[in-house]
């Protein structure tokens, strides 16, 4: 099944153009100003949209969709202690796959095609990406509290290791299967140990939260003598491929650690702000050539999971911290949301819209009146473009949203779900 | 005609009911969680569906959606003087009828009843808010250069007045007309006090932008020996009704003076964190019981006219600059939003869904997947919602736009108009 998409602006590298887009099966295989020779079996006139490449969200939680909105005027002791910790110790693996599949409702209708989660049960997260045809690199975040624990013993590896012996590479390679540690925080150096050594053997891609928090990474310099991206290095869990969500209080230190290492950051704007975590020097990491990508993190601290909100925070809260209107430009934000995001899920054959790549694609209607005029189509996408404008999301040449309909979800059926878990777990 | 609303979420003053909204005429004559004994004409059922005031946009310069996205990349200097200036140097009083044409589609699928606006030929936005239903709190921006100009021969003033002779009230008082002076930095002395005047004589309401920039601030205090502020106070200014749109540098003392003087303050996050402006003292003004309103500014620095998403920034902004995420909350939001809007535009019979006030309403799907489970209504509205989750936006008992359908613009017309506009205006 080939298509041609004609008459449409499309966001390419090198700036947009008006023109020609072919898809045949899971590939881009056309993309210019004139029309290509090809007779395609379907020509699609997409006059007045953008084809850009799908979002990709590098660091969520999407089975938290169910605790959206829960406790949002609380401090961060009350709301985790108080509301989250209590409820997520009653999600059960089959509320996991009620929260995953509300999320790959609403990623994909706001052009997300691709996640980086980290949460429990993620085999069930898995099974939803697996359903709903989105890609999806998933891991089971290990922690370890008991200083003698070794990690040859700790239960959460092995669980790592069953997923990844079971998931990775599934669905076509749709699935891929990161490792984990939470967070320096919440891991000993033995098993964090351990386990960067099994990634590194398997050249495996390592995820983890990093300096969310001011307390987090001082704590961490007064316990250790060293700030928390040291400490992974000094474990060797930068020696394999790895990346690190937040990253509000990196020094100058961790950042050139990172680049030495190709350590991929994620920036979370929404959650960093709700939750008074602080503002990340992402231009300062864009700057030195860190690869920083963005991710919504999870629906209980942002709260939802936009892509286009998260591009759009992104682009204004440096701005407004720095005193400096220019410091974020429009083509560097759509790239943190695309084309970064796949380089971290190292998924090297997407995120730009070009013929050869897979054809992962984000549709966008410009004749809202909040998108008109189109003086700058990349200023419209950072600046006004609400996911609600997303009228076709496609993965590997498969359309799984059009205009309102899921076709790979029953929409109803997870809504109708959704309320009963709910009942039951607020009960 | 009389509506009755069945089933649907309702945010009064006092929480979120479930429950019925009566509409009679201009005005709403019921709200409760039992059926009225009242036969209406015509029975909605909205479950699903959430009613709350209709947003008030409290500082915006309509006509600038024709500027939308223009210069993005640049320098405040460079996007001002290089950009910006030069194409409104070429605005017509046809171009100024078209953008706020425009605007006016955007605010109403946005749910914005309402809106306070500065702008130059205002008389033509005048005429779009009387034709598309809206409210609007009109002004002809005040300046003077000249030191030696006289209030008596100031043609702005001359011209200010005419736009209340000719549009105050009318609309059957949908039209209130305000006066304005620009800025302290863009007027002199006898100008804003011969301005204040005639104010104070009509019990009229002063509409200025106040400390939005650091050097405005600073250059002010060098100049006068005295904050913006208390520049416009010891004129007068703040003698009569008074808003200051920004805001972002006021002291702990032009606080005190806002309250004393009974001034209302817009806060305007978007544009504030884009033009990297700073973050205004939101909370410290909330605290002291400042009426404090939201705003978008203007399409060029935003860039979009979206209330939900001002409602999101000014929610989550605040905790990341402070560190505490606790700082703003959801029914605080709504109320910036909404009923303090109306108050700074001293509309005292609206802004909030109580019997024997005005029917401006926005009626907000709660059944898309961003949108579910509904654990905290507000918490929806201020983190989770989406202009597109408006389906329903109506003035004066009057429904405007409805699911995608304007019912008093002619929207096709209107994005074919923006066209040759900017084709012009750009050529």
């Amino acid at each position: 099944m080939s298509t041609l998409f004609e008459n449409c602006r499309i966001l390419t590298p090198a700036g947009v153009i008006t023109g020609f887009l072919g898809v045949e099966g899971k590939y881009i295989d056309y993309v210019g100003e004139t029309r290509p020779a090809k007779a395609y079996d379907r020509v699609r006139n997409f006059t007045g949209r953008l084809m850009m490449p799908a979002f990709v969200n590098a660091h969520t939680h999407t089975p938290m969709t169910l605790l959206r909105g829960v406790g949002s005027d609380l401090s961060l002791q009350e709301w985790l202690f108080g509301k989250v910790f209590p409820i997520e110790d009653r999600l059960t693996a089959e509320d996991i796959n009620v929260g995953s599949r509300l999320a790959a409702l609403e990623m994909l209708s706001c052009g997300t095609g691709s996640f980086t989660d980290m949460y429990f049960f993620p085999e069930e997260t898995a099974r939803v990406a697996l359903e709903s045809g989105m890609k999806a690199n998933l891991c089971r975040p290990v922690q370890s509290f008991d200083p003698a624990e070794r990690g040859e013993d700790s239960a959460r590896i092995a669980q790592a290791l069953d997923l990844y012996n079971a998931f990775n590479g599934a669905g076509e390679g749709r699935i891929l299967v990161d490792f984990c540690v939470h967070a320096e925080y919440t891991c000993t150096e033995p098993v964090t140990k351990y386990l960067a050594d099994i990634v590194r053997e398997r050249q495996g891609n390592l995820h983890v939260h990093l300096s969310e928090t001011k307390k987090e990474h001082e704590d961490c310099v007064k316990k250790y003598g060293k700030t928390p991206a040291r400490w992974f290095a000094d474990l060797g869990a930068f020696d394999c491929g790895a990346f690190c969500a937040h990253c509000v209080w990196v020094t100058e230190e961790d950042m050139d650690l990172f680049l030495e290492k190709g350590v991929s950051v994620v920036h979370n704007p929404t959650s960093n702000m709700k939750l008074g975590s602080g503002f990340a020097p992402i231009q300062r990491m864009l700057d030195k050539g860190i690869n920083v990508a963005l991710g919504t993190d999870g629906a209980a601290s942002n709260n939802n999971l936009n892509m286009a909100e998260e591009l759009h925070l992104a682009g204004v809260i440096h701005n407004g911290y720095t005193g400096n209107p220019t410091v974020m430009k429009p083509m560097d934000l759509i790239k943190m949301a695309t084309l970064s995001g796949a380089v971290l899920q190292r998924r090297y054959d997407t995120g730009t819209l070009e013929a050869g790549k897979r054809a992962d694609i984000c549709c966008v209607s410009l004749e809202s009146p909040h998108m008109q005029p189109d003086l700058d189509t990349a200023a419209l996408v950072a600046y006004s473009m609400q996911a609600s404008d997303v009228k076709l999301t496609m993965v590997d040449g498969k359309v799984l949203y059009e205009n309102g309909q899921f076709l790979t979800l029953d929409k109803d059926r997870i809504l109708y779900d959704v309320s009963k878990t709910v009942k039951r777990l607020y009960s």
